[in-house]
């Protein structure tokens, strides 16, 4: 993959402003309507039970995230899940912390039977979700510590494909080094900066970006390494103009919305 | 209007730092609170059902915004509306998306009933509204892209003004042009930055600032013309210091708490 | 408490990374775990019924806050306090705005009876505290207005001592001056700005901050004077930084992950 086709990606998002639709935490929402924005995507943040299935028909994509999980929100997912597979859009699972309780177990494994295109976690959240049927049973091997992950990206990448492969999903695994694999490619992204795991809900704006790019590109491997490498570059140019975590999430929103082709050019360090 | 009407208002506001009920949208919540703060009022967001009505009666108004809908959230919209009819306390109405599904706009009609002073909304939520009974089937003339405008506020100005007229409240569309009506007179507010619209929210907390006016000025024309102005001034003033949506987030309560005098009057740009 | 006392746990925080879970309100989630994380911690908002119990059993201390309450968050506080007490997790309880309405009055008198090990309000909130079993009948002696106190810091000094004997709790009153008691230490805080109170929810992450410094200090005493007494310096670096509320919000997340030893021991106002 090219800078230039993660670009015309880039500008494809500007110009088309696809509809995404975001079942996520109440931690993140107002940062990740605002990723959103500033890369060019219209999203909408609606949980309604009376409501979702309408939405999902009108969207381009949907982004499920468990963070802040109840009762109410979970039928919800499942709603939302059921109407997407039903009517063609593509959706993005976040499994936030799914290691910490059983009742995360139990409600990610219900929703990965439900036909998500990609799914992005850290190492440990990925560990996680590759041990079902344990995991339906509320045991898990790679439990993480609350929603922080205890292992490093590479170290689940096996699991990734493997995960991939059972789900015919692309898994993308975060972390100092972001992979992305659909069980056969696999890429690499050596972008970001470890300041962004001081800002609260990173990974799940670049989760709601990946929802972004599926919506104007049907290859969803492309689409989520494109999501991923444009955030990355994003967050690292953001760092660099930060003085800590708090100016760093205000620069990350700058720099979603005006990153031009040069910079993408020159700080791009992806390999497939 | 002069801008010094204006800027009296403000002060009365400042001094004054009036209670502002908010029932509003989990994506906004944080900023619409500081909005309000900045500006010099007093935020509460209250929105259990066993409170709202015991809070409504010692606040100076209610802020009911639909963003982002559950049906525990719908009751106390509706018991606070009905408690802030009994007291007399003045309240307003933000239709967020109230095209975007039937659920939204069988809970907007509900609601459009009980008696908003104010109404705000961007041009296809104004016009959605306006299309009641067929509203109430869950059926709608103006439909907007999820919580996107499709029409420009100039473009809805004929169908406020009616809806004002049928409501009996005062209608303000929001867009590249601000148009507040009572029926009868008509107000252009020509502030405000085209970057506004790529921070989400600012339209909620636009409507949150004008419950701030209404809590100081018993005329509700007056009052959400004020608002919609000091806030235009004050997103026109921060877009200039923005690199982008991000800081021009932050800069947006910067301002609204520094505004002074000579600035909204050199910058004001409001017609009767 | 010297400087130095208070550097070397402001260290172990950041050096432990204790997890802190939050029971907190939609207005602040966000910038509560980021104060969290910048300041060194590990922060997780979870407030399912189905999951706190299991949460709770893993973290090193729970922050609970009543902002914005509804039925079943209460019904997850209740739990999660509960288990604290069954596993040894120290709790804090935030109740803001406890004299606005019956209901809160109701609630934190419950949880109130539940152990928590530090208790942090302003001065209105503390006062109304104070006054059960007239409390629990929704009655009470020092209303707030809304979540604003009406009482300074210093009129509700005697009270907080009489409700930290009364609970066996360390109680803290903050304001223009900060007071921090066990019934019989009593430590004053002279940090701060008073721009903190323009941004919302800033008590909220001060109580969280109290939360990580419990996990790693066992006096909670000396835990909760020197969250205050950080926060507060933060604050105040912040402060002269900012431009206004929105600026200073930011900046307070920046200062809180690069305080250094010397800018602590240099601004530190601090007596037992």
């Amino acid at each position: 993959m090219s800078p230039h086709e993660i670009w015309t990606l880039l500008t494809a998002v500007r110009e088309q402003a696809p509809l995404i639709h975001n079942i996520t935490n109440f931690v993140v929402m107002n940062n990740t309507a605002n990723a959103l924005l500033a890369i060019g995507a219209s999203p909408a943040m609606i949980h309604a039970t009376d409501e979702v299935e309408d939405f999902v028909a009108v969207s381009q994509a949907l982004v499920i995230n468990i963070g802040t999980l109840y009762s109410e929100q979970v039928a919800a997912c499942k709603l939302a899940a059921a109407q997407a597979k039903a009517v063609g859009v593509p959706w993005v699972l976040d499994p936030v912390g799914v290691g910490a309780t059983p009742y995360r177990r139990t409600v990610a494994s219900a929703l990965l039977r439900m036909g998500p295109a990609v799914i992005r976690g850290n190492g440990s959240e990925i560990l996680t979700l590759l041990s079902s049927p344990r995991l339906e049973q509320g045991v898990s091997a790679g439990e993480g510590r609350g929603v922080d992950s205890l292992h490093g990206s590479e170290a689940a990448l096996d699991g990734a494909r493997r995960l991939a492969q059972d789900r015919g999903a692309v898994v993308a695994v975060t972390g100092a080094v972001d992979y992305v694999t659909d069980g056969e490619r696999v890429a690499e992204i050596h972008n970001g900066h470890p300041l962004m795991a001081r800002v609260t809900g990173l990974g799940c704006s670049a989760t709601a970006v990946i929802g972004a790019f599926l919506a104007v590109e049907s290859d969803a491997f492309i689409a989520t390494v494109t999501a991923l490498a444009v955030f990355g570059v994003a967050g690292e140019v953001a760092a660099g103009w930060a003085a800590g975590p708090g100016s760093l999430q205000v620069a990350l929103l700058d720099v979603l919305y005006t990153l031009d082709e040069p910079t993408l050019q020159a700080k791009l360090r992806v390999a497939v």
